[in-house]
């Protein structure tokens, strides 16, 4: 897929007419004199998602992978269309049946609307979801401030290990099995965030591609670097047992992607604000680094506070 | 592809919420609110567009396919967003190039700014086209008054042709072969009706399906039905040249879609401002028929006077 981001480039040009275009370089389109914000994502079976087995599953993963592209920004979704390539028995009456069903769910949970769409003859399963909503003003990629702390809501990781559990590379009882696969399935995206955000992130993103992929699209146009203390990366109880138990490094399960947790930077002095604000919404929100000068690079420090070779880097964007 | 207008009742009970969704029965959707018009279409290989031999020409047949939905409304497209899914070799850096190129000159031509979307692999090629506009008010369809004209813009039945000759099922001389297959790919829309058609029209669609097929789309949830007169239906000088040599039937080549001409009925007493108007736009606009009561059945009168079954309504959806 890394080739694809090069495509990018073609399409930057035609994009520079229209400065809410952002370049291309954020998640979202957003036009500041019409209040609208825009974000645009297309889904493959066999490469966003693994199969069409849990149609009800799968349809809740791809809206909230959608609207967080919205709600990481501080935007409210309010519309969404849907636009679906498949064959018969993708879009049986029974898929169909879970898939509205789902979408329903969905659309009380988050206050959005289907709003239209579309649905073609494929063989090749894939959705499009356009997702809308109005706003003032957005929090921008690449405006991090030197010395910001970075910040993360709620646990990374849960969703991979759900992958991994999905694809049995991994054996668990049915217990944790089931966390996992949910937490894979439906992230637990903060819309209860996105009116408080823009008072105190200077950037932000989604975590989709994996923590460290995303720290360093959100400050790519930027002089900066950022280092990160893997003690303090969040992972939840359920996790952190099996890394324990099976002696597994949490490098390796905390940066896969597909959290569709908030990472944004902020000034020092908004750490009390930061604390209120997510105790008031019962959303965990840590800090996990701080943005430097790009004299020096961006660093993992483990806990024995020595920094882990970005080398490592290869365990980005496995899907 | 006729059993997946059955999903549409899927989602119409989800997008009840959402009176813009306008019951997913128009082909926009429109928040009169925030004034905001969006389209969503998807065009898949081998379905919407035979192949990806000519890169260039039909990635402008589904640009100009996608803004012709806001345009026929009364909307004047202002930004798409591209989610292209496809291989390396469909987005080779030469195809990419002729893509960009002819973007290009679809942005110059109507004013319309790239403004986002997605790129992902699959070994089927599709694009999902969001298009989206302002204004006040759109055309609504499902709009019509009995007695209405029934008028259309420009000619119908040259992209039809282009098809045809694409496909080798029809021989002509190079330059009548250039002409149809130029129609085919590059569909002459109307931008400056844009911003006219609200003064006179009743309800309106872009011909996309056919003729027939979208007259009925047009007044489907009204108890109405269509009178149409075959001698009245315009075609260009070249398309009539070919009918005549060839010794054609004029009803099976003038409603088999792709026409992206504007359809829209207007009371008696807009005649002469439609004139006008279509004369200062340099816009052909044609009368073809009328708007009656259910009580008689929709119908196609030849030069004879007579009717034309509508049992031989085979020829529609051919794509």
């Amino acid at each position: 897929m890394h080739e694809f981001e090069l495509i990018k480039n073609y399409f930057q040009k035609l994009s520079k007419k229209s400065p809410s275009a952002l370049d291309l370089n954020d998640d979202v389109f957003f036009d500041k004199k019409n209040k609208l914000a825009v974000s645009v994502d297309t889904y493959t079976e066999g490469n966003h998602f693994i199969n069409f087995k849990k149609p009800e599953l799968v349809i809740k993963k791809i809206i909230r992978s959608s609207i967080s592209d919205l709600i990481c920004k501080g935007v409210k979704p309010k519309y969404y269309f849907i636009s679906g390539s498949g064959n018969k028995k993708s879009f049986s009456k029974s898929n169909l049946s879970k898939i509205t069903k789902s979408l329903n769910q969905e659309q009380n949970r988050y206050k959005i609307l289907l709003s239209g769409g579309d649905t073609v003859f494929s063989n090749k399963l894939s959705f499009t979801i356009t997702s809308i909503g109005f706003a003032s003003d957005i929090v921008y990629r690449n405006n991090a401030k030197i010395n910001d702390d970075i910040y993360v809501s709620g646990n990374l990781g849960d969703s991979y290990l759900g992958l991994l559990v999905l694809k049995n590379k991994l054996k668990l009882n049915s217990r944790l099995r089931k966390y996992f696969i949910n937490q894979y399935f439906m992230p637990n995206i903060h819309l209860k965030l996105t009116n408080q955000i823009k008072k105190f992130a200077n950037t932000s993103i989604d975590i989709s591609d994996g923590l460290l992929a995303d720290l360093d699209k959100m400050i790519n146009n930027q002089k900066l670097s950022y280092k990160i203390f893997l003690e303090n990366i969040p992972i939840s109880d359920n996790l952190k047992k099996i890394l324990d138990l099976k002696k597994l490094s949490k490098i390796n399960y905390v940066s896969n992607g597909d959290d569709y947790q908030i990472l944004f930077t902020a000034s020092k002095d908004k750490m009390r604000i930061i604390k209120k604000i997510a105790s008031n919404c019962r959303i965990k929100v840590t800090k996990i680094g701080s943005i430097q000068t790009n004299a020096v690079k961006s660093s993992i420090i483990d806990h024995k506070n020595e920094e882990i070779s970005l080398k490592n880097k290869g365990y980005l964007h496995q899907f």
